[in-house]
């Protein structure tokens, strides 16, 4: 390890913002689910575009490769070095500002490292509506958000953090700035640059700061948790409720009886929400804007017309938000739960929604009938297509012995979500995980057009190398 | 002009699917405006990706420049060849099969040379709703509205062409074919490639079908026209209007009082919708999806607050579906009355929504400091940020003594734009017409790192050359 480069980076940082020990390291060379544990020559924690921008060039310089992290949520390892690896992990947490708020505009400017927790109060406390949530929310940074153009639970009516994004500001390979913070709707002058950038995954660049967009916020809103017997009488739900309800309708979660038992289980203070247990359930938000219309007096009115046409079987409606709350923690707690039944191979997946329910019928068997008494805990965003299709170990072999099946068994989902047009990835990125496995499935001339970006933009490959191509 | 080249193309296309005496090719080497006529050796109407892959193939071979056409209503100049070009007009209008419908999935999957009517008209006999509209839509072609990303009348809602697209079949500068066709709302797995050929004006390869999403029918709409003091209270109206109905709100367009009685004037059976006259109007459009609100009843609820808080000066809303028609009668046909008024200088140009007002305020000083007697015709999609800001010649001055004046107006238009953080084209590309200009405003940076994407897909520049970059 060179004095004379940790000097250089001492000296664009101050010394508290330079970690290079390994203790003090640690935290930042691990992923959030304890997969990947990596080395670093120092974690540095710059406060500005400008030192950014001056410790990418004496990386380029010196043919260092750089990791940028947020908050290092990255279900993918996409946020943490390889092992051996002398990369400097370039953490973007203490630039966190927000830059301006433009209310009449309805965006949002802000640093990288703002977490995405704060951002969506900022917006509050300005009677706006920033719509991203995920899980992670109290810890991921919206510059992890926008790199893995994050989803969550609101893409039905607002999009993933693509859409959400006017512009950036972006610390290219080479240590150059391009700025392209505009707030603009419409901005037809040649190739929409940004658009790279996002969901990247740190390959191309590092987002230093965003301009949002900001929605109202909704005026009311309705929660409801039913009952269906299987994901085709949840799509005909589906369907009813996009065409009456349009973007009022903002989740549309189908959760398996499994995942439910399995909160149930582990989970304190839950209760099934419904008398009689169902095979499948669908979790339905819907949100309204205008006072005229009472968003969950909506949703009452079109359940009992999904009821009666057998769209489904049984329903019960949030009257408080308390009550709604406590629904989307059943949701929300699946993958807590999980955690108590042992090893989970997890498969983030998309199909078109018309395959979901065909999806589900042919990975359960075919997983079925590769491992004998395999637990499938099927749940996640029916309304974009996107289903976390993981697997619990079976109760008779071992964590180890499960996991050792991990590849076969990914190999049966991702060949049929392949067959169905699907994606491998739908909302977590490649990172690390997935970087072999897309090669697989996407066809060598798009991994060759992917390749010519990333040659033409850090022809050095000091960008999160390793990760996504 | 070599005879083999040609013998070549019409093994592909067969003898009746190339164009090569002058009379025939002229109407494909003239752009919509007639500013722009070109020379080429030969126009070209593939019936298949084959055959525009094999076509592209053979260019490539011989380094023969190609332009993409579809319904050749570019208001840049961006679908015809220059001038003494030896380039073959690729025309994709026989390509312009629907593929595949999903009504499940909300997908439909079109071909390049679909005629944007008919595409929405496919739509509307599925029950739902493909929200594009503009003003060439009878003639121009989603391929065209692809390679330039076109906005339109309902973008407040809907998004530009951009957000509406799910999946692109391309045919590359080398004759490759990729096959994006995906109908995903999910999928990060890399860089979104697709997000590059949109916009593109054809620079960087052939669209030649996509995967573009489908919305359910309005069941609802309400439209008004609406009297205003200034575009500032057309503001407080749009922010009330924003926060009270969200997503339904869907146009929400900025008239001058000039636009009006140039409609007035020239255009049979028009008729001031309001009584008295004010300086600007605003036509407002709500759309609702629940039968259980009425959007024109939401509309009127909404104006009453707006002219009890000072939010607007007058309003008449639309008692049937006629009425509303000939309220957006008025808004449609101001560049068709222009054109009575004599020479006009058109800028499609976009701002922050919060410098709407700002920017016509000083542009229209500076315009009016400028010419003596110049006539502003500014109108547009203000919910969008974007104005048609164009100018009428003063009555003292020829066609031809303002138009050169024109490039001396732009920059004044663009310089302030380009001061606001706005765009010098919004909705209609870059072309012929504004690739020198936009070198101005965009910083080298930004151009360099378009130029090293042309560079690294396009390296022959075979592809629509002399376009945008």
């Amino acid at each position: 390890m060179s004095k004379r480069f940790l000097d250089q980076l001492v000296t664009i940082v101050g010394p508290q913002a330079i970690l290079t020990q390994a203790e003090a390291m640690a935290p930042h060379l691990i992923d959030w689910r304890g997969r990947y544990r990596g080395d670093a020559l120092a974690v540095v924690k710059p406060n500005s575009t400008e030192q950014v921008a001056a410790i990418v060039k004496l990386c380029a310089e010196t043919r260092t490769a750089i990791v940028p992290q947020g908050g290092n949520t990255s279900l993918c390892g996409g946020s943490v070095p390889a092992e051996k690896s002398n990369a400097v992990v370039l953490n973007l947490t203490r630039m966190n500002k927000v830059r301006a708020i433009d209310l009449h505009n309805n965006t949002i400017t802000v640093e990288a490292g703002c977490v995405l927790a704060q951002l969506q109060q900022v917006a509050q406390e300005n009677d706006r509506l920033f719509p991203l949530n995920l899980a992670a929310e109290g810890s991921c940074t919206i510059g992890g958000n926008l790199s893995t153009n994050a989803g969550g639970t609101a893409v039905l009516r607002y999009g993933n953090t693509r859409e959400l994004t006017l512009g950036l500001e972006v610390v290219l390979p080479d240590g150059q700035t391009w700025s392209g913070l505009r707030g603009l709707r419409k901005d037809n002058t040649g190739y929409d640059l940004k658009q790279l950038f996002i969901g990247a995954e740190g390959t191309l660049g590092i987002i230093t700061a965003a301009v949002l967009k900001l929605f109202p916020q909704p005026k009311s809103s309705g929660t409801a948790f039913v009952g269906v017997t299987s994901p085709s009488q949840a799509l005909a739900l589906l369907n009813q409720l996009r065409a009456n309800c349009a973007e009022r309708l903002t989740g549309f979660e189908l959760i398996s009886r499994l995942c439910l038992d399995f909160v149930l289980r582990h989970i304190p203070n839950t209760h099934d929400p419904l008398t009689v247990a169902y095979p499948w359930y669908v979790l339905v938000e819907l949100s309204e804007s205008a006072s005229a219309l009472d968003a969950g007096e909506l949703l009452e009115q079109e359940l009992a017309i999904a009821l009666e046409q057998s769209r489904a079987v049984d329903a019960v409606v949030a009257k408080s938000s308390a009550q709604s709350q406590a629904l989307w923690a059943m949701r929300e707690n699946i993958s807590e739960a999980q955690r108590f039944e042992g090893a989970s191979i997890k498969h983030d997946v998309s199909v078109p929604i018309s395959a979901i329910a065909l999806f589900v019928t042919q990975a359960s068997a075919a997983l079925a009938a590769a491992v004998e008494g395999i637990r499938i805990v099927a749940f996640g965003h029916m309304g974009d297509g996107n289903l976390h299709f993981n697997v619990s170990r079976p109760l008779a072999l071992s964590d180890a012995e499960f996991f050792a099946q991990a590849h076969r068994l990914n190999g049966i989902v991702y060949d049929l979500v392949h067959s169905l047009g699907g994606s491998i990835s739908a909302e977590h990125g490649l990172g690390q995980l997935k970087r072999e496995e897309i090669t697989r499935y996407k066809s060598s001339l798009e991994l060759d057009l992917m390749r010519s970006i990333k040659r033409a933009w850090d022809p050095l490959n000091i960008m999160n190398p390793g990760k996504v191509i």
